[in-house]
C-alpha cells in the first residue's frame, strides 16, 4: 500500500460527508469513480420511486386534479426556495424553469432594463470574455434587442472596464473550462460601484459552494440544476431576482404563468408580484419533480461541509497527480489557492481526447473539453479520497505507457 | 335502454380507432370518462416502463455516455421528425424543445425578421384577439423588441387588416375557449399575399385533426405536446421552421445548442443548417423521452381516421345534449359546421363553475374557463361513444336537479 493510498483511506475515514453516497446510484458498467458530477450529476437513489410515482399515480390516474392537489403549479417557486439556502438565497427569491439560455436571457434584458430606469445612456452590456459559450451567444441576442453594445473582457479586466455605459454584465461563478472560482464580493460591489446591475451565472458553482448572493448583494442569477445539484439530464433551470427588484423586473419573456392572474385569461398583461415574475409558460412537471426528488439528498448537509471536503479533494487530487504524473506530461490549469478553485481540476494535456476515452474505459470518468483539457470534476457528496488516489493513479499509468509507447516509437 | 344509449353501442362497435383505448390508462379514482384530454392527455401505458428506464439505466448506470449512445443529444430532431405527419410536415423542420410560450417568441420574432429582409418598413405585428392569454402576452414582447406595433384582430377580421406594414401574424388553429377551428389555408394565403409571414398556433389542433403544413405553405408554428400529443403535464413544446425558411431563421434565443459546432466551444456564434437552429439550451430529457415514447401510440393511426372519428364524437355530443339537457339551460360556443369545429364542445352556462365540479364529482371530467364555459375535449384515441353519452346524461341530470332546486327554492 503506497503513502497516498494510506492517506486517502484516513481522510475517508473521518469524512463526515462519507455517508451520504449511500444516497447516490453509482455502479453501473462505467465502475465507481465519477468524477464528472460537474456534468450531469449522478442519480439520488430517492429519485426513480419519486418520478414512478408521477407518472404512474399524479399522471395517470389523477391526471389534471394534480395541477392543484399534488402542488404542480407551485412547483417552480417552491422548489426555488429549496435551492435557495444552497446559494445564499432567502425564500421568495428563485423560480425553477426552463433551460439555462433562456433564464440568461430573462436575466439580462431585465438587468438592462433596470439600468435604464436611472440612466437612459447605459448602451453596453460586458460580458465574461471565458464564459461557456451559450452565455455569450445569449448575451449577444439580449445586447442587440435592447439596442445595447456587447464587450467580452476576462472577468479580471470588469473593475477597469466598467463605466457609465454599462449597463449590465454578465459573468460565471467558476469558469466551466478552468475551474477558476472568480471573486464574486468584489466584482458584483465593482459592477454596483458604476451604477450598473451584475448577473451571475451559478452553474458550476451551485451545490459545490457557498455563493451567498444576498449577502453580496447580487442583482440576477441563474443556474442549471443537473451538475451538483444532481437534477438529471437537462433537468430545468432557475432564476434569481433579488427582492427588493422584483418590483421592477421587467422579463422579455412574460408568458402565462408570470401574469398576476394566470386563470382570469386576461388579454392585458399584468405581471405577478415576487419570484413568480420570471416563470413563462407550463411547467415541465416530470423533470421538475425530479429535481425536487433529488434535492432531498441536501438534508442535512451544509453548504460550508461540502466546501470544505471540496477543498480536500482536489488538493488530495493535485498532490496525488504531483506524486504520480510523469513530469511535464499535464499542465494544471486551476488555480492552487482556495480562493480562486471551483470544484473541479482542468488539466491540459497533449492527446487529451484519447487519454480521457481511455480513462472511461478504465472505470475513471471525467470528460475532455476541444481542443486539449482533461476536466475532472468532485462532487462532495458522492466522491471519496480512495476515488481520488485511484484516478491519479489511472491517470499516471496512462500517461506512462503513451509515453513508453511514444517512445517505443521512436 | 335509451335510443341513444343504443346509437352508442352500435358507433363504438364499428369504431376502427377503439382498440387503442386499450394503450391508455383510464381507470383511477376520476372513473372513466375523460373529457380533458384537451387539457392534459391521458397517460400511454408505454410511458411508465420507458421512463423508467431513462431514469434507472440510462442516467443511473450509463450517466454522460447516454448523450451520445442512447442519443439524447438528437432527441429535439428526432422526435420533431415523428411530430412532423401528425401536422403534415416533411421530415427535418420540426425541433422539440421549451415551452409552447417561449417557442412562440423564437418563431415571432423570426418572422419579424424575415419579413424585413425585404420590407424595411413592415413594422405591426397582428395577433389573434381571442388567443390564448400567452400568445398575446409573448406578441406583446416580440413587438417592444424588435420596434413593432401589436394590433389584436378576431381571425375573420385579419384579411382586411392585412397591409404593407404588416410584418407577421400570430394565429391559432383551434380557439381553445370556444373549439373554433380556422381557416389555416385561406388565412395563410392571404397573409402571404400581403408580403408577411404567418405563424401558427397548433395547440388545440395537433394530434385532433389535418394540419397540413407543408401543403399551405406555412411560415412558422408552434405547439404543445401534452394535449392531444398525451406527452405528459408541461411536456416540451415544438417550433416548426419551413425548410426553404430555415436558412434565413435568425433566432432570438441562440444558444449553445443551436450552434453549428456546440462543442467547438466557439465564442462566435455561427448559426446550424436545419431545424436544429431552433433548439436553445441542453435538451430536458426525461420529459422529452417520455413524450417520446407517448408517440408511440400513433404508430398505424392516421390523422384523417383521427379526425373522422372526432367529429362523430362531437356530433353525438351535440346530439345528446340536444336530447337530455333541458331547453335554453346551455349555449353551445362551438360552431356547428364540420369545417370550423375542433375537437372540443364548450357550452355556456349559469353556474358553470359549481356544475363542472359536480360533474367531476361524478366521473365525468371536462374543465371549466372563466367565467362561464364548460368545456368538453374529444380525444379520439381513447374516448368512446358510451362514454359520450354517459357524459351528456350526467350533465343533463346536474342541470336538471340544479333547476329543480332552483324551483323548488321559489
Amino acid at each position: 500500500m503506497s503513502e497516498l493510498t494510506e492517506k486517502a483511506g484516513k481522510l475517508d475515514a473521518v469524512d463526515e460527508l462519507a455517508a451520504k453516497r449511500a444516497e447516490f446510484v453509482l455502479d453501473g458498467p462505467e465502475g465507481a469513480v465519477y468524477l464528472d458530477g460537474n456534468s450531469l450529476g449522478a442519480l439520488p437513489v430517492g429519485v426513480p420511486g419519486r418520478v414512478a410515482d408521477v407518472v404512474g399515480r399524479q399522471w395517470g390516474e389523477m391526471r389534471i386534479r394534480s395541477w392543484t392537489e399534488e402542488g404542480w403549479w407551485t412547483a417552480p417557486e417552491r422548489i426555488g426556495d429549496r435551492i435557495a439556502p444552497l446559494v445564499g438565497a432567502a425564500a421568495g427569491q428563485i423560480v425553477v424553469g426552463d433551460s439555462t439560455s433562456v433564464n440568461v436571457f430573462k436575466a439580462l434584458v431585465g438587468a438592462v432594463r433596470l439600468a435604464r430606469e436611472t440612466g437612459a445612456g447605459r448602451d453596453e452590456i460586458l460580458v465574461d470574455a471565458t464564459t461557456f459559450p451559450t452565455d455569450g451567444y445569449i448575451a449577444g441576442s439580449a445586447a442587440r434587442m435592447t439596442g445595447c453594445t456587447l464587450r467580452p473582457v476576462t472577468p479580471s479586466e470588469v473593475p477597469d472596464a466598467l463605466g457609465e455605459r454599462t449597463a449590465a454584465v454578465l459573468l460565471n461563478h467558476v469558469d466551466y473550462r478552468t475551474g477558476r472560482l472568480h471573486d464574486l464580493p468584489s466584482l458584483t460591489a465593482a459592477v454596483h460601484a458604476a451604477g450598473a446591475y451584475a448577473v451571475w451565472d451559478l452553474c458550476h458553482s451551485a451545490g459545490a459552494l457557498p455563493v451567498g448572493l444576498d449577502a453580496h448583494g447580487v442583482d440576477l442569477a441563474v443556474g442549471c440544476t443537473y451538475k451538483y445539484l444532481n437534477g438529471g439530464p437537462g433537468s430545468p433551470a432557475y432564476l434569481y431576482v433579488r427582492a427588493d427588484l422584483q418590483d421592477r423586473f421587467d422579463s422579455p419573456l412574460p408568458g402565462w404563468n408570470s401574469h398576476a392572474e394566470p386563470f382570469g385569461m386576461r388579454s392585458e398583461y399584468e405581471p405577478a408580484e415576487g419570484a413568480v415574475r420570471g416563470r413563462v409558460g407550463t411547467p415541465d412537471i416530470l423533470s421538475m419533480l425530479a429535481l425536487e426528488a433529488a434535492l432531498e439528498v441536501w438534508d442535512g448537509v451544509t453548504v460550508e461541509a461540502v466546501r470544505a471536503k471540496s477543498l480536500a479533494l482536489t488538493d488530495f487530487f493535485l498532490e496525488c497527480v504531483g506524486e504520480y504524473v510523469p513530469e511535464g506530461r499535464v499542465e494544471c490549469l486551476t488555480p492552487v489557492p482556495h480562493a480562486e478553485r471551483g470544484s473541479q481540476v482542468a488539466l491540459r494535456c497533449a492527446g487529451a481526447g484519447p487519454v480521457m476515452r481511455r480513462l472511461i474505459e478504465r472505470g475513471v470518468v471525467g470528460d475532455f473539453r476541444h481542443p486539449d483539457v482533461l476536466r475532472f470534476g468532485f462532487t462532495p457528496l458522492y466522491v471519496g479520497f480512495a476515488d481520488v488516489e485511484r484516478a491519479a493513479r489511472a491517470l499516471a499509468e496512462e500517461l506512462s505507457e503513451a509515453t513508453a509507447q511514444q517512445s517505443h516509437r521512436v
